[in-house]
């Protein structure tokens, strides 16, 4: 055998190699750049801790979490308008910490270590199967795997159905 | 006596019910309009509902109440740069409401009933006496007593004075 016998097969595994990552790249939104979940193929959208917020919530054990809802502007708005279903566009982004006792004052707790960071995007053709939403939970800037993301929507639409899926109401 | 004796007194009355008046409003800030905070003139900042999340926190019982600092474009850049003391301009609002069993999700909490609303405004010439923090709290939309203001900076110096007097930490 020649060199071209040994070489072939390595090239072939290459193409397959970039074919793969070819795939996985065809998935994320030309908009943000960075991993997507499963699923959705939705990613952590940029500059959303400059985003106002829609209101903190707190999580018992055994999470036992301090968390902050956070909104893009046309999510923002139908929440200040009431108007349901939220419209095409839509970004709710829900970041959560381990609570934590403030070492400057005891009564309060604070935000420890981030935890995840979970997003809900409208499309209402896209994720017309889910609701109109596509979800994704990012732990340390990671897509968690596809069981959990398709714990997403059952949960949702068996609670909060009428509230077009989404849990978290503006704070007054 | 003639009617001129019963209406004199009546005049200086409401020209000193209109002096105490146009005193009131001297204490207003240009900027904002509506009730400021005794002591310091401090009043409710505009669009705060719209700025970026500092972090959520949790006070214990008695208050019992979910609470979140937001901050305007000045405080946020402080923040994330590491700039201490907060330059002149710098806004902080911490939010607060009843700490409320989610009615959707068991180990939930959400905001209940809005408490108070928070303020410090940075200016290091105006409030020189209180380390170039101006403070406010709000209830209802009304400002909470001189009493309870003369508490504000007290509590900050002896807590948090290396921090330039300010509690609430940007969630990581």
């Amino acid at each position: 055998m020649n060199r071209l016998h040994y070489l072939l097969p390595a090239a072939a595994a290459a193409a397959l190699v970039l074919a793969v990552l070819a795939c996985r790249y065809d998935g994320r939104s030309d908009e943000r750049p960075g991993p997507v979940a499963p699923i959705y193929g939705v990613g952590l959208p940029e500059g959303y801790p400059e985003w106002p917020l829609v209101a903190p919530a707190q999580e018992a054990a055994p999470l036992d979490e301090l968390r902050a809802v956070v909104a893009n502007e046309v999510a923002i708005r139908a929440y200040r308008q009431g108007v349901r279903p939220f419209p095409d566009g839509s970004v709710l982004v829900k970041r959560a910490w381990k609570h934590l006792p403030s070492p400057d004052f005891a009564p309060a707790s604070i935000p420890g270590q981030a935890t995840t960071v979970q997003v809900m995007v409208k499309d209402a053709r896209r994720y017309a199967a889910t609701g109109g939403w596509g979800y994704a939970r990012f732990i340390d800037g990671r897509p968690a795997d596809a069981v959990q993301h398709r714990t997403c929507h059952a949960c949702h639409a068996s609670r909060v159905r009428d509230r077009d899926y989404v849990f978290t109401r503006l704070a007054p």
